[in-house]
């Protein structure tokens, strides 16, 4: 992949603060939305998640999740060379104290200010989603399958 | 549901030109950027996809799709507020020449004039998502399930 295909998808993670993210529910997928913090070197992507919403308790479920990250539409003629990323993954629970929680708290915090006051609450939770691979659209016909590893090169551009 | 919150969701359905798609693959949820055109009547969502791309190949194993529908991030302090509708439902071909086929043709490509040429590949396929039911997010802590025929209903707005 050229590098400034890779510099293009380095800045879509950073930038982007809203993603769908698919779990599973009673076999069939589901999509919703989420707000997100990448690990600087895109090993990890964290939510901050109330406990009572049903996409976390899909994941309690099945660790199986899928997160795309998508250019917003600009109203460009054609919508397909909109630059995209899907990344598969598991999500693992983030237990209060342990190994991780304050660097994923200082993450999230650092990038959405405003959800502060919600890690008071006892009902909100972290949740670690580490990405297995992916699938890069950098426009129409430019797809490019990611390994995990791929996405961490990435991170350092 | 207040009928402001209900016309909002109309005009989210009727002017965003891209979703997230969840489909099934090997048994994970799947999340993948599609364009698509909504019916009038808000009885069926339609996809115009390449029979080669991995989503359609997800649908032609497993109908349960899940489609979500976001209003765009435009900057503002706490992203939880925006807008969002996710669809539940069950995908099908619809194959060239039967019924259903040319009015599909006709929204989609009166949404997307750019994809004309699209319809002349044997490779490109119309696909209709019937739904069976979603959930509405209108804000923080404005949540709605919807069922088909609501989502008729508000269509008429």
């Amino acid at each position: 992949m050229e590098i400034e295909l890779q510099r293009k998808l380095a800045l879509l993670l950073r930038e982007t603060r809203t993603a769908a993210l698919g779990t599973l529910r009673n076999g069939a997928p589901t999509v919703s939305m989420v707000t997100y913090a990448f690990a600087e070197d895109f090993s990890a992507i964290y939510l901050h998640l109330s406990h009572l919403a049903q996409h976390t308790q899909d994941m309690e479920k099945d660790k199986h999740v899928s997160l795309l990250v998508a250019e917003p539409d600009d109203g460009r003629e054609d919508p397909q060379t909109l630059a995209r990323v899907s990344i598969r993954g598991y999500a693992e629970l983030i237990p209060l104290g342990a190994p991780g929680y304050n660097l994923a708290k200082n993450l999230y915090q650092a990038r959405f200010p405003q959800v502060m006051s919600l890690f008071e609450f006892g009902d909100f939770e972290l949740w670690r989603i580490t990405p297995k691979g992916g699938r890069y659209v950098a426009g129409f016909a430019k797809a490019f399958n990611l390994t995990a590893d791929a996405l961490k090169d990435i991170a350092s551009l």
